[in-house]
């Protein structure tokens, strides 16, 4: 096998500068487990190879501090916990992120970044629960005009079910670990939606805004080769 | 303590004939772990003691079939799995009975026949699940002339989440064991409702109409007490 | 669909001030995921759409201050960690708070203050645990005097099985998280609460004083219309 | 709210003739928790709603017999478990099916009778299992052909993290319930996909082939749209 | 090391003959992974080592039959499914066995079975639930004739807490599999029982009628040991 | 009912007075959920009502130093974090107290306090775990002059089934919340003493020293009564 | 990537004939998920690509029966539900395979079976559980002649803990789901094998013997591969 | 039986000097549960009773600097948290470390300096996690270079299964508790290399570094010792 993919070995991590050429979105650096130092190392490491966008999530306070020092005109999105170096690709299509309640903004601002990112559109309209269920209702004008949906829920999770129920778009489900007691840390949301009443419900991990957002430019880039 | 109530000692079992004056409902006899011969044996036995009502749930054909060899006028209910000798009080109020699917049906039906056999009055809608959110919007009237919702649901038990933000009246929730894979036999259903964004809900155990239909003869006549 | 309910859009928060029109209980801002001028914010937003009672609850010190500043009449209960702006209603009923130990202390008092913006009269009386069940026989005559009951009890969650055994009034079971080991932050009593050997028991979230005090306020206002 | 969807009331289900208008799909007969008659009820009076084609799955011997004998043109998938009656829409596009091992193949073949019903093509590919990597590299030139990928993988359930590393089309991942002990009915591999150190995965119930195939036709259909 | 106990092989098994003197009880045979015939020749084996009472548990009908036609002297007891070869000692001392509800008596049938072959007395008391609260209040004579107390309950297992605050006899609590939907198969008892709110109760495992009596039989014979 | 025990009302506390004569164990202050100064309002209410040892356990620093501002001559074992007021009575018979590892140090000293202050002797062997099972047998000496044994162990949990093959004394087992991962805090020891393969072992709650000390009490005192 | 490992694909499943080659072990068919003809296809497809040894495990007696009038000569061992066509490798080195309860006998069997197929030496003792503790340490010159041990036990799995301590081989432990309650299907004794106290305990998945048999060949070839 | 292994007692702790002589390891102080000077006390002891290499696992920082002030010259290796005292034997044998990313690190040094601490030699290749699948196919030289194989991964813990198709090596699966959500602090991984569809996996704790590496010793010294 001798046409394996570059690797660039940085010692504690090997980066794969190819990935967005193989996946459509670059390898994106994780902060949570790693020093400021590190983080920045692997975005330069990146950058070096010839990535247009480098980028990580879960950026702490810390870290973004790191990051600022070294590229002045990084992009920080404290909310959503990203932080880039370079500039996003002029965006394509149009993704509707909705959230249940307000606390749930944290994880819908991480798919907004991630989908800014990767070069797609989106509008989000948040606090839409089915305790108050006319307010999901009054977002039908956005599901129409929507490639794609993400929906963000913690506490029961029950509002994929709904939408699901009112649109032919794909509904991506992100629970979150909104609640107490058997809420669970998210586990009764992420039951919930799994086995949500209507098909067209898909679901990421519990508070796994990046991964919503990944799979979300996909279904829209998809879209768009097709139309191409 | 000299007052204790009465008990009825069959050997294998205790009955408790003062149970109705104590709590409104008399001791109601579970069949599910008792030989057809041992639930006639406490039928017969609180019918002895002077309990208006004898009435047992869970109860199997060949269990229905020994109670009606024994009292060929009692009332079985195949579908809700009760069976009861005796007349149930004329019905007082309203209790809404819905579900989510078709598949609730039969947990739907021992709640029905507990408000029954409780002297309580029902309506039941069935499968007004939240995958077509405007058939619950449909029965606002329904819930407007009811005294107590039970929203009876499986897979993702998110309907009772949309009731309670709908009325004012309190929504007893009954997970069902309806589903597959992480629905975990009941369990998402359970988490989910026990989690419902909107307040005004109360859970049973899974697929426990019976307890459902006590509770909520409790509340209908708490407020004829009140009314009285 | 035309005439849906009102919106109050702060744009991270859509406020539902027809809330308390359709379910008895005006839109209540849960505090413990919001920054304090978050916090302040809803209620203002609810304030200026006309509700009479905006009420906040897990409420920390640095958000009852907040509050405080902005209303110094606001009402503040630290021990239930509920605060609100306004008057509450003159109260109607009687609901009984039992807990079963003197841990379980700071969830009765969220019940109790949820009553009491709800406009619904209470009684507490707290340590009646069943390992001294001389202790639960001796409220017999407040279970008499009651429209409803809650039942606060963390640990083993026996408290519910018993009272229910006791009294014809409905009985809201509240699992806290208290106890260890197999305790499992409040699973171990919920799963009793669940199973609870004697009907008339329905059980909401752990810790949730609030979903039990609207619960319980539903009953008795059912209770009172019927009468009134 | 005087524009609701219709509802077609069989007294025992109430159908939703348009939700094929509002999501792409038309209400689908869940066979499992029905009796034969009343699949064959539901099916009939979508039909006489004018649905054009009627859909059941999870369907036995017993009920693929009744709906043959009503219908007897129907399509009948007995590996998919899937019938229909009416003739699906010409395939549009092009869904690539893998499976990890052989005996993924039931779940796979309901994917498939989903796509087909849905009016999208697909091809399959089955015993892929990581276990030989190369069979997974194998078909790559299939992935850069499909508009999207379903992934059908139990036991440790690692097929999707490899597969999203290799393309940009989305991953749907079905998690079956093959393996015995720690595979817990398929939770563990429900747990590996959820957790993929990829992104581009998005995760269904256990052994749901129909949710899966319900979004693969989603995210297709909406290729087609844009395209369109 | 060289005086090892001795051991009996029979192949397939490794009798211990000498545990009787180490522990107090023969190896007893546990039939339910074996075929009659092993069940059988273990039994054989420990006569023919010289245990005086040869025993098995989890004894089926056709285990049982086996036993017979080898020893037709040999003592069935069928509601414990437990059989023996030989004569038991006589009793000493007496547990006092109760029971929650009817459906928990095969398992209290095997405490008492062991507590017969271990020579200790008992007295048996069915169906004292704590729903009815007063039938347990009615056992205190027959606790303080006790010399330990076996507290068999299913559902929520809250009989040993209340048991224990009553008396100063160990409690030793067997949880069972009675109960559906949340009692998870005897989960349910075995926390509440573990987190039992009363000192003085310790636990088996789910079902586990042998252990118990096994147990309260050494607590016994220590107190005759140190009568002696 | 007129005869019912004493209550001593605190406002926040319903002591138990009559506890010790009714179950030989005093009601013991658990200090965990309470401030110091409650802690010490419920000793003083017990000393108040005549009890002649009063005690508290899970008692922390600060705890500890107001018990002794408030009683200078206050008993208080740090690492067993339990204190009482008064003298323990002279200590009868005893109880082998074995911990599997020096981690499990803590709960055996809970354990040992607890037999103190019930007027139990104790000897404490630590760290005889079976990764080293000579270290077991070299116990069997002190196995035989105890009257009961606890065994505390985290981690495996293993060390009770094999002490439970050695002796024909009780064993009551003491998981602990010693390892990490799939240990779960605790689970891990608490199913596998569960699930002994030797008979004779009864288990309580995860880090229950506590618990296993009254428990033992009662045994040495039911062995002491009948040698009375 | 061109030099891709061979693929015999059958349609139904995708034949890796070169595992052997690659792993020491060929494919092996696990004919639970299968029909009896596609077990007998694959192994002929395995054959026919020149794999010496086809070999399938979960062999129920219907498949067994085919395999043999496939291939009279073919190899069936019923107590290990494994089949085999073609003569295994002469035996090297030495597995020592111990079971804790004759239950635990079947899983052995597969230990063992899997050994000799693989062309391993190995002696089995069964019954040596932990309940009497000597059984294990009479072992203590079968543990000093293996190359690796194999352990087998069901209920509380402490097995593994105490032969790891008593030997410097390797301990491959196998956690059955002998057992009831808490044993919850083999949780129990993979959680105390997984938290053994003593390290050289190394696990695999519940009643899975093949896997074990597989992981100790492995590490036999490595000592001769070492030695040669 | 006189002959038992010698026991260091230190009071809190019973040392076990021979166990390097029963099972090529020697006692290794688990730091953890310990003050530092109770660590420090340990290894003392040891090297009192003749241990040439005193060793410990899971330091802090605290503990770190109490070892050096006893012990100058003493090892400590931050990363992996351990610290020793003496000169480990020469290497003998390679074994492979590998990690899925970069945050597996700190479980991949504890690996590392456990291998060194028992005298075998390693080599470590970091961040080859499925995500990019030829990274794990550039190891292929490793892995034909290795004695046998650790692999560290967290969240979908995917890597093991490929891995152990592509070598004949015992493949030792260390889960790690990297990951958020559905990763469930390890348990994912953990479950997935139970379930590993290749087998040669065997598993370890989670976090378990010590652990993999006393197994993968054994391994290599059971090939030294068949060499030799």
């Amino acid at each position: 096998m001798t046409d394996l993919p570059r690797t660039a070995d940085l010692g504690f991590a090997r980066l794969d500068p190819d990935r967005a050429a193989r996946t459509g979105t670059p390898e994106v650096v994780y902060a949570a487990g790693k020093t400021p130092a590190e983080t920045v190392a692997c975005l330069a490491g990146l950058l070096d190879a010839g990535v247009p966008l480098a980028w990580a999530t879960r950026v702490d306070e810390e870290t973004a501090a790191a990051i600022r020092e070294r590229w002045p005109a990084a992009h920080v999105d404290r909310g959503a916990r990203v932080a880039w170096v370079g500039t996003p690709p002029e965006p394509v299509g149009s993704v509707l992120v909705l959230t249940a309640g307000t606390s749930d903004g944290g994880v819908a601002a991480e798919v907004a970044a991630t989908l800014t990112a990767s070069g797609v559109g989106w509008r989000r309209v948040d606090d839409v629960g089915v305790a108050g269920v006319h307010r999901v209702l009054a977002v039908a004008p956005d599901l129409a005009a929507a490639d794609a949906v993400v929906v963000v829920a913690g506490m029961d999770g029950a509002l994929p079910s709904v939408v699901a129920g009112l649109t032919d778009r794909l509904v991506v489900a992100v629970p979150t670990s909104v609640g107490y007691g058997a809420a669970f840390e998210g586990l009764a949301a992420l039951l919930t939606m799994l086995t949500a009443c209507a098909p067209g419900v898909l679901v990421v991990n519990i508070d796994n805004g990046f991964g919503a957002g990944v799979a979300a430019a996909r279904i829209v880039r998809s879209a768009h080769r097709a139309a191409g």
